[in-house]
């Protein structure tokens, strides 16, 4: 009989629901709104919901279920399968999901955080696979890492650990204040919307620079994502190469660190912004060489990650697969 | 039959050789010059004649040594037992140091680093006797870490890890050119030299300010040591306090990171800058818990090492017993 594993991923605005084969190959998918803002009962119903639906709608037995992956915003606790109160899900107050999950549909159930279960799930379909030390990265409007050691999630000691964004860089940069409430992490210097920030206060200052990237957006600066740079970057747009590249050099200083301090086999980086491909990659790679201690960080793969497409369910399955 | 580990630190300038009961009693220690300029060969034997000294002078049997512990100042690769290249150590490169000694003497034979060393002497009789995920932190010329999982000093892909004393956080600061080559690293903000150097500074910039720092060393400021420091500091000294809360609150920066990466179950702090004790750790504290992420953070122990006296006889011998 083929084995499945259910992988839930609850975000602030959908849960989505899929049916995943150990191969890897996602089966069947079921998505929801996640009715974040009428509170608990509300949005834990639609978890529940997107589960009966997916085994409904899939025709597949109830015993043909591994168990249950679910992946949520955190701060949660995967070791205790504890949500303790994420901001954009309201009402949630050390939510007990795994073992609600589990009395619920009688099968095993794992909670993991959105970017621990992402770098698990490189770990075994995609980029990562066959490594034990790896350090996953993605950047998208936020930078969430997750540290795999031993081929194994990293908790440390209040399944709090890999929270790699939050490592400052620049203590003292009054320009890049973090949502975390601290001054120069990663994530307030680096994830996509500081990166545009940025751009636009270069814009600003320096109103002669050449760009398309205002024609691109028909004059209206707000509407530059890192999609319009990446597209303008890969035209030849000479500044958008180089606010790629000044993210590039940034993100390379830190994972120089991170190096230093976790001398990984290997570095995947995904999200959105990872997608810009080549040209920031290439100064990733440069500026990681240049910021770190290991001698042997030239021969430490940095690659792009394999899962795209629906890697919050991938992510959230692949906790159960191993 | 009592059983007992060799521990061999060898040090630019000198080596320490002990021989340590598994109950950790240093039963008894030789020390002899490292001869470092005068080559490989003139520093390798002194390694060996300080194990064979020991052995004739203890009047221990060779059936009773259990092993020897090495540790050497780095780069050096612990699981190949290989001395790569230090800069204190003349003309030693890729030494199989582990193999030489191992063919010598007829024993088990580890190396490791002496950060790395000294973090597991404390695991196992110190001040992290009983903790599984450990982040141990040197503070004296240098910053030096080690980081031990599930009680193992974690090594990383290239033997490299724990490097943690080459972490920036604050990339840009011309003012903290560090050894490594890199800028803004922990070790070129906080660790002694480097804290003394940012107080002369001050002191050049401010010549009104008041502290019985001059008086101490006589007028000659180039005596200024983290010793006279610390004592300053305990006789209420104000400038000598704020400079050691300067550098409490640049360390906490960075163990906040740490925190926020590793989510250790303790902090182990040693080194000659930690002996100044209670003024250094509470602002080591309090600027840890503001600059993490990590919610749990105030409850995690951030305690003086216990290890002091021959901590690097007990880091060698320490990687023997686990």
């Amino acid at each position: 009989m083929q084995e499945y594993v259910i992988g839930v991923d609850i975000g602030g605005t959908k849960i989505a629901t899929g049916l995943i084969s150990k191969e890897g190959k996602l089966k069947q998918k079921v998505v929801l709104p996640t009715f974040a803002a009428r509170g608990l009962n509300a949005s834990l119903n639609q978890v529940y919901k997107s589960i009966s639906d997916l085994l409904e709608i899939s025709k597949v037995g109830k015993q043909a279920i591994k168990g249950i992956g679910v992946c949520a915003p955190g701060p949660l606790d995967p070791i205790k399968g504890i949500v303790h109160n994420p901001p954009n899900l309201a009402g949630w107050r050390e939510v007990p999901l795994v073992s609600l999950i589990r009395k619920k549909f009688g099968k095993k159930t794992k909670l993991e955080n959105d970017a621990n279960a992402a770098g698990m799930a490189e770990v075994i379909w995609g980029a990562a696979k066959g490594y034990k030390h790896v350090f996953y990265v993605t950047v998208s409007t936020g930078i969430g890492t997750a540290v795999i050691i031993n081929g194994k999630i990293f908790h440390g000691k209040n399944g709090m650990a890999g929270e790699g964004g939050h490592v400052t860089i620049d203590y003292n940069a009054k320009h890049a204040k973090c949502n975390c409430g601290n001054t120069g992490c990663i994530e307030a210097l680096a994830a996509g919307p500081y990166t545009v920030k940025r751009l636009l206060r270069h814009l600003k200052e320096n109103p002669r620079i050449k760009t398309n990237l205002v024609d691109m957006v028909d004059g209206e600066l707000d509407k530059i994502t890192m999609v319009t740079l990446g597209e303008a970057a890969r035209e030849g747009d000479a500044f958008a190469i180089q606010t790629i590249e000044e993210e590039g050099k940034l993100l390379g200083i830190w994972l120089g660190s991170m190096v230093s301090v976790l001398d990984p086999e290997i570095i995947v980086i995904g999200g959105g912004v990872s997608l810009i491909g080549n040209i920031l990659f290439k100064e990733i790679k440069k500026s990681m060489h240049a910021h770190t201690i290991n001698i042997f960080a030239n021969k430490t793969p940095v690659v792009q990650a394999k899962l795209k497409r629906d890697v919050g369910i991938f992510g959230a399955a692949s906790v159960l697969i191993k």
